[in-house]
């Protein structure tokens, strides 16, 4: 039985994520009425995925719903902030409802994970392209952004890059690991994990922070771009995955963490003064970060091994390139 | 010469709207810093708009640009709220530059017409979409629902419904009107107007509002719907514009008054002791809206002429039906 698209956004959307009491009006009209707390700055990020761009045609359902919230929730990470209220914005060629319901399943674990309401949304008939919208919260000048690191900041990244994008290469046949590493870079691409506590965390550490999504040698350039710095990565302190070097060996490996995209991961400087304190207070092996590398004055970013300089066919994945 | 994502969104879209003393942090970060007013709820509304579902194959970029925004814009208007920033997902199959350049110009006049500050942004590759988000504010509490009409209650609606909906049908040459209402109509779809002013001035007056984006007869269902009420309009006092009337003669006029869509304009209910104060501090000839109707006890929308029950095939555009 065709649904029409407001039964559609009723069935399957009116009680995604969690029930939050700032929401004063959710989805159903023509607008959300929402109430942000005294003394915090509002954080909106904006997100889209599109099928055979950002996810082969054919991706489960429940994956497609879990990284368009993912990969916004990870630009909030990237702030220091905490979500609260995502609209999602669905374009479908049409409406099955087998598929709506994973979508929608996938959707509503990882925003009650995060506690994310979805307050609104918009259903169209059209190639399946999702966006979503995130709002959040952070206090008043308490924000992490791309611009405040200087020469001589320690630069940290969380996780194991490049296991996305090996896992995306699994899905489309172009990558054949042994099967435990299979599973493993499989759910690293479907089920990112952004980094949320270490991103509130942080706000009382690092100087700048930015989300791995294109790419770390890409993204760590734009971090010390916008800091009017460069950085010097260290090619052999690039933290890698027992299944990532089990799929591509060590050297490959760390090229993939450097190049690879769709991690997700949060990469951030930190000034030398309080580099002790941060591996003190947010012990590395139970946060899972590494340092890799520091801020240095002159412009772009260098990998460095064994005092030599490496050089790399390109810095991460650039769309109309 | 192609450009990347990255200088496509800083030629473009970085100076886009106004500059607002709000922004704390725009486009250019992992997501926007925003200071909402003291005392206000914050509005958020989403939609998007898919080439050829929402508008014809080869639509003239401003128009997209501007309608982009004034769909959501319009959402606003039916909560009474006052617009302030918006975010922007633009999905595109390729970077031409001059397509960009009038996009972001039809965006921009539009922004800087309702003191809009576009502060975020994801341009993706695929097919063409556009989805903006749009926030603003209104006073705690003082929000225009869908759901606080009551039987009895007086409908209004602004404008001259259906001059859209003719528009679409000479822009895909499914009618071919005379030269001086083929103007119009056109206009009337490619570059619609929001109702903004009159959406914040009813504030003081309306007991609900909606935007009238699907057809009027199945907008105004929705609101009687959401009210847990129905609709009775009256078929001869539905606003007509003298284009639309050339090009389809009164009768076929009203009926595509009802039925057609992308009208963005206002249907709203007031109470009966407030309609003299109504038509008194917002005089309808100067604001552009007429009485077309009562909200009554029986479920459902009915127009009547003469007394007698009229019937349409359908209530409006439905996505999936």
């Amino acid at each position: 039985m065709p649904l029409s698209e407001f039964a559609l956004i009723e069935r399957y959307f009116r009680s995604c994520g969690v029930q939050r009491a700032d929401v004063a009006l959710g989805v159903g009209d023509d607008a959300a009425l929402l109430r942000s707390p005294e003394g915090s700055e509002l954080v909106a990020a904006i997100d889209t995925l599109v099928a055979g761009v950002h996810f082969p045609h054919g991706s489960p359902a429940a994956s497609i719903g879990h990284r368009a919230l993912a990969v916004n929730l990870s630009d909030l990470a990237a702030m220091g902030a905490r979500p609260a209220w995502a609209l999602l914005a669905l374009t479908l060629p049409q409406a099955e409802e087998a598929w709506l319901g994973e979508f929608a399943a996938g959707f509503d674990r990882l925003a009650r994970t995060h506690q994310v309401a979805l307050v609104g949304g918009d259903t169209t008939q059209g190639p399946l392209t999702v966006t979503v919208q995130l709002l959040g919260h952070v206090p008043r000048g308490a924000a992490l952004t791309r611009s405040g690191a200087r020469p001589g900041d320690a630069l940290f990244v969380s996780g194991t890059p490049g296991d996305a994008a090996a896992g995306l290469a699994v899905e489309q046949g172009r990558l054949a690991p042994p099967a435990e590493a299979r599973a493993h870079l499989r759910e690293r691409f479907l089920l990112p994990t952004p980094r949320m506590a270490l991103g509130e965390r942080l706000r009382d550490f690092a100087s700048a922070c930015i989300d791995v999504s294109d790419g770390l040698l890409g993204d760590a350039g734009k971090l010390a771009g916008a800091s009017r710095a460069g950085a010097e990565l260290a090619f052999d302190e690039l933290p890698i995955s027992e299944p990532l070097v089990a799929a591509l060996g060590a050297e490959r490996a760390r090229e993939l963490a450097l190049t690879g995209g769709d991690d997700y991961e949060l990469c951030f400087a930190v000034r030398p003064e309080n580099v002790a304190r941060l591996l003190h207070e947010l012990p590395p092996q139970r946060w899972g970060y590494t340092r890799i590398g520091a801020l240095r004055e002159a412009a772009g970013v260098v990998v460095v091994r064994d005092g030599i300089v490496m050089e790399f066919s390109h810095s991460g994945y650039v769309h109309f390139a």
